[in-house]
């Protein structure tokens, strides 16, 4: 996909255009990160912040297959989601397609852009070698949980953490 | 850690020590692989399939940071788990470590290999600057859950999958 520029409607009828965030996108995309409750929480906007976020940006860009795929409405990026493709040796040595970090814009809900940007994912995934999408949602995001339910995904695992940022006991 | 081989001992005083896999171990992991209920049915061991696995794991390779990381007795493999760190934009630009494909060989459970595996998981986790492990488990495997938990992990997420074989009604 890195040349081309692939464009879809979504059901709303709403053009949707999609491409692999570059450096740039940056500040753009930390305030779609910020336009959601616990995104808000997470994610900072000032100078300092930023160095942060391109450094990285760079790391990410020296893991091949670890992209953000945005969706546009022409020039506008009107949601991203990070794809990154996991190899390994279960299941026979195929791929996993691992989604973190999913934002549609707070004004444009509703739309089917989340839909069309996950239905892009897929079939990167797909032409990848991926045998399965896979993610993790908060237990807090009920509508979250409805809506990859609508794509397809199923809750069959339990999504755990652990912070390496502590030692919880263990 | 690719040019030490660390030590420990287990809570059973079994001595572990750890390194990376290589294409050499291979044979091996998959029949810990398939030391499994579950994995039984993914996994294969026939000639054609021992060439499949060799090419997930170039694959793997190709990935900075991405690898399995093994728990061994002597030179006994006992353990292996998939690290994969997934650099990205969230939590201010932080990354995250990544689980799958975990075994322990079924005649040593219960004598802590497990535990010291994720330990050094971990360790390596914040040497490389995650925030956060992470792993999903199937809703089948009761036991597991028992002993992420026993590691400080939480059931904070649901762990969400959607095939990428078939098409089912998206």
């Amino acid at each position: 996909m890195s040349d081309r520029k692939m464009e879809s409607k979504t059901h709303a009828g709403q053009p949707i255009s999609f491409r692999f965030a570059t450096r740039d996108d940056i500040p753009v995309l930390i305030a779609l990160l910020r336009d959601d409750d616990l995104g808000r929480q997470r994610e900072a906007d000032d100078a300092h912040s930023l160095g942060q976020y391109e450094e990285a940006f760079a790391r990410m860009s020296g893991q091949p297959g670890n992209r953000i795929l945005l969706g546009l409405n022409g020039d506008e990026i009107v949601g991203m989601l990070q794809l990154t493709i996991i190899h390994g040796l279960t299941h026979q040595g195929r791929s996993r397609a691992q989604i973190e970090g999913v934002r549609v814009k707070g004004n444009v809900r509703g739309q089917g852009y989340g839909k069309q940007l996950f239905q892009q994912a897929f079939d990167i995934g797909k032409a990848e070698g991926c045998f399965v999408a896979q993610l993790t949602t908060d237990n807090r995001r009920a509508d979250a949980r409805r809506f990859y339910e609508s794509l397809g995904f199923q809750a069959t695992h339990h999504g755990m953490k652990r912070s390496l940022c502590d030692e919880p006991g263990v």
